[in-house]
């Protein structure tokens, strides 16, 4: 492959935000270059999130990545709390007119590399960032942006009219924007979230948030043979502290029901791993020919399922944006990115904390906040109208985060 | 007034929520004594709350004190949110079927001692009680307990079945509870509001909510003429150091709409002060003989407006357990009646902490809470669902808190 030193939009980052602006770009016929520091192997192997909202279906189905989410996918009509013993169910179909897709992300960017591997635009793997530069200034009249980058032992140069960062939290490009023109927001959490994939089929056919004394569990699943579930632990917990029947054990704990209605089935532990749980938003998106998308720009805990999904949203509204600034030269969308974005991105930053909230127990939990919790459970369990705003969130909501989806 | 020695349900305090019990033993054939320490000017002229649910609403009919509160009480159907500019109407009969009556807890305080003492039965102002004693035990077999309490000079036993303790936050009823047989929550708050009554007509029909980058700030009323506010201020603020055109240019300044709709009317401001803010419970809200009720047995922040109406709530539970024992000997619903009470509590105090915490900006506000408030409230512009939850709690929940009520 010749390696590209000039493009209209350079995305740093060959994860699902990029990936997908990508494609979104070329079907408003405009180039670009993904720049991944990782291998594809290890970009392909990574287990992250796997609830897919609609509009995040939608524009796989657009843009032709669908195939096997099409056929392998599990639409989900609801899913399940199960608050110390009891249960309540969240039916969002009912409630909302639509539910959610289950389908893991790792196989959301196979398809997504595959389709642009096959288009033969230019993404490049181990391609490692260095750094983005000449960032300030307005857009066009001859500007560009340059990304310094390192590629099979030699350093190359990439200009472009814009940069795109969506290289995730670690990533180089939120850092060329000067400490002074940005402003973040941050929350740690006491707990982490240690997962598991489990050669075992789903014990409930819908996913089970449940809040136990003794912390939180999430049953989740990958396939119908395939088991994804978390239990709350400490932070820097070791994951080989747990033997793989004490994970059983205590997942068994956590999500039982006080009517004895909820077995959990069992089956051999592939992989165990250890994830630490942070809030996280930098404001502006967006410095000059700079913009950022995904987690380059915000963290959400995964406790709404909310990260994948604004990551999205996010290059939805950015992708159409770029074209409006191609087709008509206009900046007002573009100009208006950030505001867009965060309004939607600020409302998933309250849910997923909100969610976090209510249904962990940090190891020092103030009693208050405990039966807070307790209490904010019931609510979900006594009011309709409640879940329902529930579940326009986790289901999703409009690109500008202003309105639940039309149905 | 011969002062009396024997009785069936001796009344700790004379507050709304003391005296409404005492009336709905009345309809039962059951007798009681009220013991209330301050003078009945005092209790009078106490400015308290003013928002009434429909149950509370309704009780106040169902025992005939409701003559005063039909004339001139204000049936509200709604009230707004006024967020850093922006106005959002919750229409709770719209929403819910039921909106809320705007009147003076001073003013059912009033009606409830004029009926009291129209009717003859023991109702002693000056009365301070010293102590509660020999509450151990279980109730009938002749076991009594014992009501110390001094009146013109003299100190007296009062001996009854049951003593309810309906003397506050910081009566001596619940201090008769042995410490380690009671568990308390609490949250003190870093804000305290600044109230004043003014001779000036509400500026807005229905009550305004206000966030600002100032603080809270909360505009609601007494009568067609007399407008009753408040403002979020420090902890420990002195009112004497505001003075009132102070006063009126900061409601002003946080309750204003960016579009300049909204203006803000003054008068003469009557009385001002400044009522810290707190949240408690205390578990279980019995001990043997002796019942806690109203703020004897929980504190909520004045955001909900529910303070009040959880104390009516709880003697309504506990007037109906007390007749189910007199008239068939089941102590079943006075051994539910903390439990039952509590779950309303609890989502009372959820409530009033989400307000709380949504509205109000404290001083050393972390600047992700800050961002949280602010998309919560975006929440509640754009959802109807979660308009309609909040409307739910507003207006009041069934007795045994699980419930929106039937409408």
């Amino acid at each position: 492959m010749t390696v590209p030193d000039r493009t209209a939009v350079a995305i740093v980052g060959g994860g699902p935000a990029g990936l997908l602006l990508s494609h979104l770009l070329v079907r408003q016929g405009i180039d670009s270059v993904v720049l991944e520091s990782r291998s594809r192997e290890r970009v392909e192997s990574r287990q992250r999130a796997g609830i897919l909202e609609h509009g995040t279906v939608d524009v796989l189905h657009e843009i032709g990545a669908d195939a096997r989410m099409n056929a392998q996918g599990m639409p989900h009509d609801g899913f399940a709390f199960h608050a110390h013993g009891e249960e309540i169910r969240v039916d969002m179909a009912a409630l909302t007119g639509r539910g959610v897709m289950i389908w893991a992300q790792t196989e959301v960017v196979r398809d997504l590399i595959a389709l642009r591997l096959e288009q033969g635009d230019p993404l490049l793997f181990d391609a490692e960032v260095l750094a983005v530069e000449k960032v300030d200034g307005p857009l066009g009249h001859d500007g560009e942006a340059v990304v310094r980058y390192a590629y099979e032992g030699v350093e190359h140069e990439l200009r472009a009219d814009v940069v795109v960062g969506c290289d995730g939290f670690h990533g180089v490009a939120r850092r060329a924007i000067p400490a002074e023109a940005v402003r973040t927001f941050e929350r740690v959490y006491p707990f982490s979230w240690l997962g598991i994939l489990a050669d075992a089929p789903p014990s409930s056919e819908e996913l089970v948030y449940a809040r136990h004394d003794r912390g939180f569990a999430l049953l989740s699943m990958r396939s119908p043979s395939i088991t994804r579930a978390y239990l709350q632990v400490p932070n820097d917990t070791d994951p080989s502290s747990w033997s793989h029947e004490a994970i059983w054990d205590e997942l068994t704990a956590r999500t039982g029901l006080a009517d004895g209605s909820f077995t959990l089935g069992r089956g051999p532990i592939t992989d165990v791993s250890v994830t630490p749980m942070r809030s996280f938003v930098a404001e502006p998106m967006r410095s000059g020919r700079l913009f950022l998308a995904g987690d380059a720009a915000h963290i959400v805990p995964p406790t709404g399922a909310k990260g994948l999904n604004l990551a999205v949203a996010d290059v939805r509204v950015l992708a159409g944006a770029l074209a409006s600034w191609r087709s008509t030269g206009s900046q007002e969308l573009l100009d208006a990115y950030s505001d867009t974005a965060l309004r939607r991105v600020w409302r998933a930053e309250h849910f997923s904390w909100t969610m976090t909230t209510m249904l962990h127990r940090p190891p020092d939990a103030d009693p208050f906040d405990d039966r807070l919790a307790r209490s904010h459970l019931q609510l979900v369990a006594s009011s309709e109208a409640y879940r329902t705003a529930i579940a326009e969130n986790y289901r999703g909501l409009d690109l500008d985060g202003l309105r639940p989806r039309e149905h």
